[in-house]
Parts: C-alpha cells; sequence; structure tokens
C-alpha cells in the first residue's frame, strides 16, 4: 500500500493464475495449455511476419483477421472484436456492459477472474450456488439486474450447459447482455455462436489458447450484435489502439486457416479425457463429467490438498484451488496419454490400500 | 448507442490513430514510425521463440525482461513494468494513480489520448496552456490536485524541457504522482530515469515502438519506485494475466541487447532531423525546435490542411490535426534521407513564388 494508491487501485484482489515452473522438467497438468504444439503453419506465418514491417504499427482495425474470424463463424466482420487473450476481451465487456451499481450474476465456482474485475471495475454482484453436481440452476439466472457471465463449459467444473440451456438465459435477460465465456468450448460443448443473429444481448467470448495452442500468442475474440462489437471497439480505442502485435496477428489467422490441424487435436484431447475420466474412476474417483480439457477430480480416502502436494514432489503439477465447496477436489489438465498414464500410476501409489 | 452499453462507455471519446494506408508505396511520415528495420537480432530470437512453446502462457512476472530493462536503466528489477505498447501502461497508470474527484493536469497540446483516458476512467482534467513557443510553463504544473502527466519531449510540437525543469514539476508535486511519457526522449531529450531513486512520485514511461523501430510488436515500460510499480502489477494482474506473448518477450529483449544498433539507428535520425530542419527553415516554414523523431512546422504561406492534403496526393503522408493552435501546424515523421529530400521537393512546389 502506498499514499500514490488511487481508492480503485486500494479495492483490487488481483487474479493470481497456475504455477509456471521454470523447470521443463515436469508434467504440467495445471493451468490447462493444449500438450499438443501449434498447427506448423502458425510457425510459419509469424517467421514470414518477424520482418522489417516490425518497425510499423499493425492495422489499428485488425480487418483481415476479423474476417478470418468472421468466415468460420458465418457472421459479419462487424460482429467479431479481437483482444489480447480473451481475459482482455473480458476486462473490457465488463467496462462495457456492465453497470456500477447494478447486480451482475455468476456462479459461486467458476472462473475466479469474473470477482477480480467486479472488484476493479466497481461491478455489484451476486454469486448463484451452482447445484449439487456443479449444475447451473438455470432460472436463478433470469432476470439480473445488472447482466450475466458465466463459462460453458464451466470452470474448473469441466461441466457443460447445452444450447437450449444457454439460450433460455439469454432469452431471460432480454434488456441485459449476457455473455458466454467459450474458452474450453471445442472440447465438446455446443457454442452460442449460432444465436449472436438472434439475441442482441449475447456476447460469446474465445480464446485461441486453448483448443489452438496458442497460450504464449495472447489472442481472445467476442462475437455477437455488431453494437455490442462497436461498444468493445469504442472501449479498446479509449485504452489502447494497437492491442494486438503483427506477429499474433499473423499466427492466429494461420491457426484458423489450418481446420485439419484443430479438428485432429481437439479430438485427440477429448479421447484421452475420457480414457483419463474412466482410469480415474476406477480408482475411486469421483470425476465430474468434463466438456473442457481438464477434469475436477475428488477421492473419498484422499485429501486434495496433500494429492496436489505429492504429486508436485512428483514433478506432476495439477491445480488446487482452496475455496469453499472444491476444497477436496483437484483440477487435472489433459496431457498426451503418456503423461496422463504417468499421472494414474503416480496417484495410484497415494490411494491408501492401493499402493500397489 | 445502444441500450446495452454502459455510462462508462456512452462517455468515451476514443482516439484516433494516424491513418494507416494499406498501399505499401507511400512515403510514410504520419505516424512517428522509425525508418528503419528493428535490430537484425530481434528476428532472429523471433524465429527462435516461434516454437512449439507457444502452447504454453508466458511468465506472468516477466522477470527475464524486466531485469535486461532495469540492468540497461541501472534500476532494481522491482522499478520496471512491461506493458503492451506504452498506450497500455498509460491506462493502467490513470487507473493506479489518479483518483477521480482529483483534477490532474496535462499541457493543452499534448499527446491527444490523455483526454481520452481521462473521460474513460472518469478522471478530471485541467489543460495547461503551452508557452507561444510551445514551451511548457513549469511552475503552472505545480500542486496539481490530483497529479501530473506531460510527455518528455512534448508531442505532437517536439519541445523537450530540461532534467532540470521536469525534476522541479516532480518537486512541485509532492504528494501525488507525476508521470512522465518519454516515448521520444531517444532521439535528444535527457530521460528523468534518472531520478527515479529520488523521488517516489515519479513514474517514467517509454516504448520500443519509437527508438527501436517496434511499433509492429506492442512493447512498453514503466519505471519508477518499487511501491507505483507494484500499484501498476495489482491493476495488471486484475485485467489480464499474461499481457505479452512470447515472442514480443523475445523480440524486445533482443532490441535492449543490440545497444550498438540502437545507438546507430537513433543517431542517424538525429542527423537527418536537422538536415530536414534546416531545409524546411530555408524554405520560410517556422519550425518548432524538436528533440523527437517529429517536426512541427507551419508556413507562412500555405495552408496547413491543404499542405498536408496536397502532399497526400502526391502519397507522401504527414499528420494534420484540426485542433486549436495547432491549425496551421503540420507534423512530419522523420524518415530516411531520400524520403526526405522527396518531401522537400515536394514542399517546395506547393509553396508560391517557389514553384519555379
Amino acid at each position: 500500500m502506498s499514499k500514490f494508491w488511487s481508492s480503485r487501485l486500494q479495492r483490487t484482489e488481483p487474479y493470481v493464475p497456475g504455477e509456471q515452473p521454470n523447470d521443463t522438467n515436469v508434467i504440467k497438468l495445471n493451468t490447462n495449455e493444449n500438450p499438443y504444439p501449434p498447427s506448423p503453419e502458425v510457425q510459419k506465418a509469424i517467421q514470414q511476419a518477424a520482418s522489417e514491417d516490425l518497425r510499423l504499427y499493425p492495422t489499428p482495425t485488425l480487418q483481415e483477421l476479423r474476417q478470418t474470424i468472421a468466415e468460420k463463424f458465418q457472421v459479419h466482420q462487424d460482429q467479431v472484436f479481437i483482444g489480447n487473450g480473451s481475459d482482455e476481451v473480458l476486462a473490457f465487456s465488463f467496462m462495457a456492459f456492465f453497470e456500477p451499481g447494478e447486480t451482475i450474476r455468476f456462479p459461486d465456482i467458476t472462473y475466479s477472474f469474473y470477482p477480480v474485475y467486479a472488484k476493479l471495475f466497481n461491478t455489484d454482484y451476486k454469486v448463484i450456488p451452482v447445484n449439487e453436481d456443479f449444475s447451473l440452476p438455470i432460472e436463478s439466472f433470469y432476470d439480473a439486474e445488472g447482466g450475466v457471465i458465466f463459462p460453458n463449459p464451466n470452470a474448473p467444473t469441466g461441466r457443460a450447459l447445452s444450447l437450449l440451456e444457454v439460450e433460455s438465459i439469454v432469452n431471460g435477460n432480454p434488456n441485459k447482455v449476457v455473455i458466454i465465456d467459450e474458452a474450453y468450448i471445442d472440447f465438446g460443448g455446443q457454442s452460442a455462436v449460432q444465436l449472436v443473429n438472434r439475441y442482441e444481448n449475447l456476447l460469446v467470448i474465445q480464446t485461441l489458447s486453448k483448443s489452438r495452442s496458442l497460450a504464449g500468442l495472447r489472442v481472445g475474440f467476442a462475437i455477437g450484435n455488431s453494437q455490442l462489437i462497436e461498444g468493445l471497439n469504442r472501449i479498446k480505442n479509449s485504452f489502447n489502439s494497437y492491442t494486438i502485435d503483427r506477429l499474433a496477428i499473423a499466427g492466429a489467422k494461420a491457426a484458423f486457416e489450418d481446420e485439419a490441424y484443430f479438428e485432429k487435436v481437439r479430438k485427440r484431447i477429448i479421447d484421452t479425457r475420457e480414457k483419463t475420466a474412466e482410469s480415474l474412476s476406477t480408482l475411486g474417483f469421483d470425476v465430474v463429467e468434463s466438456k473442457a480439457n481438464f477434469l475436477l477430480v475428488s477421492h473419498p480416502q484422499v485429501d486434495a490438498e496433500q494429492l496436489y502436494t505429492q504429486l508436485k514432489e512428483q514433478n506432476i503439477y495439477v491445480r488446487y484451488f482452496n475455496k469453499p465447496r472444491i476444497q477436496q477436489y483437484v483440477r487435472i489438465t489433459i496431457g498426451k496419454p503418456g503423461e496422463m498414464e504417468k499421472l494414474i500410476k503416480e496417484t495410484k501409489h497415494l490411494i491408501p490400500n492401493m499402493a500397489n
């Protein structure tokens, strides 16, 4: 704390990201990164963009990349906004659509950045307790005073809503913006993008960090009604004219253009997830049904924090959240099959009566 | 306007960056980009970073790059904050140090993004008229209720304050943060970084976009007291955990490590600026004394807007600001010597009695 800090700064409670160990010799299943590299086309595109042109600003409108994304999702480019990772898009969305003094809603167990944004931007919020099985109580999100935000699939549970359930929440808030945070949608959920032309209050946010293996490139995007997108552009152009660098623009475009690679990778992860879920169930774990690239799991005989610590000692990083209702769970990112086998093997040793 | 826009969004008045023509066949002297490419080491570093590791998040603390910058400026790495271009650093600084309801001060003729931030973050401000010769009236910045921000050298005038003058403004505001925006400092000004260990209220912001030819990479940074830097980190970590991508981190580091190249480029630009200023004076232009990579110039017989338009017709882009006090000026970025010769030649044709 310093006397020079604004009241806004004083009330912040910053987000704490998962550990990023410097040691590359670990099995890293803690921050939902993709175990497979990005498409080889991405690397080529970046190498081409690493030219003398770096001396020039990028195009502030990002027109070409917006067009690529628009074509993929069959929307108009005026319905696409691109940001420096989906976290930036979320931050701009809080600024653009949530009014201080009006209470927004999000689930109690969810992406822990939402309350952080709320503190920063002075947004009042009410958390809606998820059901015992971690599903969302749909009707509790209707008629929210200030708007609604939730991830689909939810994080860190992995549970997904059907498109009909999502639509019912959007429909239940005709005068307020409903933001669907689809960071993990490509691993089995149904995207709400197909609803944007029918609901002017719907904003869908996605990222290239997970299914497109580009966490290191920082590109996220929003799709919605052109008036919502215009609003995001106004915020962005009041904040930073050029948020995406030339290399990220080139890499993101190449990633979208290699659909075959994208399909192959996401199917492989879905397949590994299902096999891992089965193995963990066999070991006696309660495995929350997941449509994401991670599993939230709990074991009746193993303390979750201890499991996290013991796995870390074996150089396997998973994520533990010391938070109400999920204190006895760990979240495990889906890695390559060999990594998951190692995880299962080590975990087995830590369960009483199972250690060999 | 849309019924879904927050009051914050409704009051924004977004910044309008200079034109970025798609046509590469123009002489582009309108957005203060560096005419020389970045160091060849930057390209190599980026190509190496464009690896499979793009699937992983960057390090959220940016420790290595902060260390590189700290060593260059002889400060501790806890005194260095890195952002996605200096515009993002400025935005975070407005949030962190300027209190809504308290009036900050900046010059009337200055970087036109400051009032944009002020609108977005609800910061009250008072503009201080610069003197007739565009120098800053130093004492008018003392005892500012909410803090002070100004560029040194100033933009779009190019006029610089001496280190003593800067210090006197910092000293004149012991209880409020004074932000020196040194985007153009490497072209002849005296940096206030050497004062940061003596003044806990001083924040100096620089960028790699100008003197290091990396406008396309989006990296800026702030140097100040560690408590100010901690404040910026809290804002950033309440906004976006990973603001700088892996490629930008690698490229920025390489740029700082090639000091010989940096020195060569900035000296070349200073040299070209002085020659251009002389040529324009000879043509009858009033040339504001500049320590930046641009010149603000006016001609008694030529309408500035017309000059801008006519040069554009000749595929030479300069910047015209339709704003009080500088309506009869154009801002010309310093390009390569050949580009400036072409500019002089075309300009000559547009001056009455000179178009031989």
